[in-house]
């Protein structure tokens, strides 16, 4: 009996659209099958993210039920928390999944560091394996750069944000929340709003999303769409208000507030108009929907206070998932654990 | 039987001047009350600014025994270290006291942080809380945050200094250290020196030390005394001579040099002359007197270093102490333990 | 019997270097004798020494077979990173150790603490002291600054780096590596190139590699040697080629590049071509010679790509040995433990 057969019944509400989806492997008997590093939403096949959020669902609950709200699963580890770019929200949501299962966590962050003594990325990457790190964290402004440590190291390498390319862990926390409100995604249609073209969350959840089954539509400003779109497994659309009629979720991509002074679009009164979510915009979706951020907000721009502190907002709910999201993670990178249909370990 | 009657033997030695102290509560059956956070020297009263210094008493005693310098306590509790203004010091007393306890510190320091990218106070408030953030110790420039910030927070909020506001840790480091040496505090004389206009440690002793009975001179140029010291508990003076002679202790406050190109006050020199305190001024005050500092010194500026090293000096036990008190606040805010007459459970 | 007779079997396969040594001491029957701070490499005598590299392989082989690579033995205790110049790598190296050995770490770098707003290294002596550290690793830009430290706290002052002065944990991990490669050191030739004038490396190197009984050639161009040197227990010279010739190892010290502007050397490529090793001339060296680094490295600067990852580089094992003789130092110190010929208690 393989775990997608023992999923399905659990997690597949829908039939999931055929085709359309990042993966090509036959849609049935799909394995669970953890990388090695977790660098794209991309390595994760359907059955393999459930886990994931499975994994997470229950950590959830064995924390939730203890005194001291601790596992000691990870203890003796080590996870090197490796920053090139400045991300408190980030940085700490890693650290303290690490910490609730006992690792010993090292802060790596760039300023500081020999890196701007002139050591490549490959010496630090040495560095870093010599010392005994378990497990790298790494957010990086070139995209790629997780990918290329992960060559150079033997412990686990996770994407924590890379330029302009993935954040798997956003994507799973994200979809990690959209499941505790709908249910199964397959055939859930979210819509993604707002700068896809320098949204690594955006093309992370663009393919979680569809390994998962759900539609996506995405709406954004022409300029602020990236080359190749057509041939990404969603719809496009530059109507927010047609698009939102009716969907199950939105999420709003925040506004690279660096960005506006280039030609990407006229004014932040033009882009919140055309652009932004309002208490009208959010009455579009549906009664059960919900809406999502990844944060910080620019309150005002991108979603204004009344529909980020609303109902139907999961705004700060999504941050307490990202803990819970990335202790999944680290628990079956770092413990190597494949659940069998016995039932696993945890 | 209440608390106040059974600390009241022990710590009560003289007579409570009547009805200038900040509290309107009647001196006599007060009970134990924690408040839920710690914002200000006033939340305290009599009775339960004694409990927190003999808890902290009877940590500092429970930790002296033991070969590991540890509690169990506060295991798998997160106490989160919010400094939007620098101060290693009393972050790192912060942080002593929480690992000391055993619980997970996280430090989330303004820069680098989203505040940078224009997160507002609000909402880096929720996102602590959805971290399950159990404690947030914040230190900010502006007068008001922590109260701000325990408006929106489940956590318990400890005010580590809010601008020219409050300081309520220090003031009870400076109890405890006062107590340690001179008893109890009831009807003892207590002369604070230098810039009480900006110094929210002259605030908060000033609250406590009434509370606790303390009569407090302030001595300062007029320049650096708020508009309405008036209706303070306390005696003010120019003369700084004749305000020591027979003190049982002075607390000289830091000058901020930064504050020196103002119109403050004339000069270092001048400043030095009437307002520092060097070896003759130190032999005024009560043979069994002391002397404290918040730190850090300007040595030679508001004190001389033969004062500062010389016998009576307490500002290096200060710092110790600073660690102990915190850890008693950290305990009784997030075990929520309340002492009954029967004895307690620490 | 004293330790040095227990040791010698095992480590001293070649006689020692008469007279020439730092040590004015007989070379005979040497107690293990623990200094109370490392600041130099010079307070160890050769027992002492070779008692922390063997100290530092058995803790190395105690964490290696546990399945939590975790010792429980300074639980309880404190130890401050006092940083005053950025090392990330030296940094996390304590971090590592420390925290292998289960102690709390507390990290205080200048930048950001009270330092900027004037307080005295005494006073953030006194501080630390009156916080209960139980070590402190320090680094500083001015020589001298970890001894004066030394006299101003109670626990046991790490010299981490300071100025142009010692490292003396960089010395301790080099010989702990060369150890492994080589056996024992006496009578081994060791060749150092580079920047001697300015190497805080070089200079522990030299002290404890000829206490070790080791023979140190000094390559560098006459510029980058100091004054004096012809008093070092060394061997100077200007051929590297000449020199190289069946050397057991070679340590290519770290070219400062903020140093090329000066005067020291023409340009990268001269200096390049005198003082970089090449394969060429790796290849002079003994077959079974090594080649060390103390990082970070300019690749193509002091040393080429191929050298730095070809055959008999250790550069990376030196990373990671730096943990574990950190490690054992830090457990030395602060157990207070000294190996008696039964056989100590680690």
């Amino acid at each position: 009996m393989t775990a997608t057969v023992q999923h399905a019944p659990k997690e597949q509400g829908r039939p999931r659209p055929g085709g359309d989806g990042p993966s090509s492997e036959p849609a049935a008997p799909e394995q669970i099958s953890l990388p090695r590093h977790l660098l794209s939403a991309g390595d994760l096949n359907r059955a393999t993210a459930e886990h994931v959020l499975s994994t997470a669902q229950r950590l959830e609950q064995a924390i939730a039920g203890r005194e001291v709200r601790k596992l000691p699963t990870l203890r003796g580890r080590t996870v090197v928390n490796l920053f090139f770019e400045d991300s408190t929200r980030t940085r700490i949501s890693f650290e303290l999944a690490a910490k609730r299962l006992s690792a010993d966590v090292i802060t790596f962050s760039a300023k500081g560091s020999s890196v701007s003594k002139g050591e490549s990325l490959k010496d630090t990457a040495w560095t870093l394996q010599a010392m005994g790190a378990d497990a790298v964290v790494c957010r990086h402004s070139s995209s790629g750069a997780p990918q290329q440590l992960s060559a150079w190291v033997d412990g686990h390498v996770i994407n924590a944000g890379d330029g302009t390319h993935e954040h798997p862990t956003q994507a799973l926390l994200d979809a990690y929340t959209l499941r505790r409100h709908l249910g199964a995604l397959a055939g859930r249609r979210i819509v993604v709003v707002g700068d896809v073209l320098h949204s690594r969350v955006a093309r992370s959840n663009v393919l979680l999303l569809s390994t998962l089954g759900a539609e996506v539509t995405l709406v954004a400003p022409p300029t602020l769409l990236p080359v190749g779109v057509q041939s990404w497994p969603v719809q496009v659309s530059y109507d927010l208000d047609a698009s939102l009629v009716g969907a199950d979720a939105v999420m709003m991509l925040r506004v690279q507030r660096e960005r506006m002074s280039g030609a990407f679009f006229p004014t932040a009164r033009e882009y919140s108009r055309s652009y932004g979510l309002d208490e009208r915009r959010r009455a579009l979706i549906a009664p059960h929907g919900i809406v999502l951020h990844p944060g910080p907000m620019n309150r005002g721009m991108e979603i204004t206070p009344q529909v980020a502190d609303g109902a139907g907002s999961v705004i700060v709910e999504q941050v307490a998932n990202g803990v819970t999201v990335r202790m999944a993670v680290l628990y079956l990178l770092l413990s190597g654990e494949i659940e069998t249909s016995s039932g696993g370990s945890l």
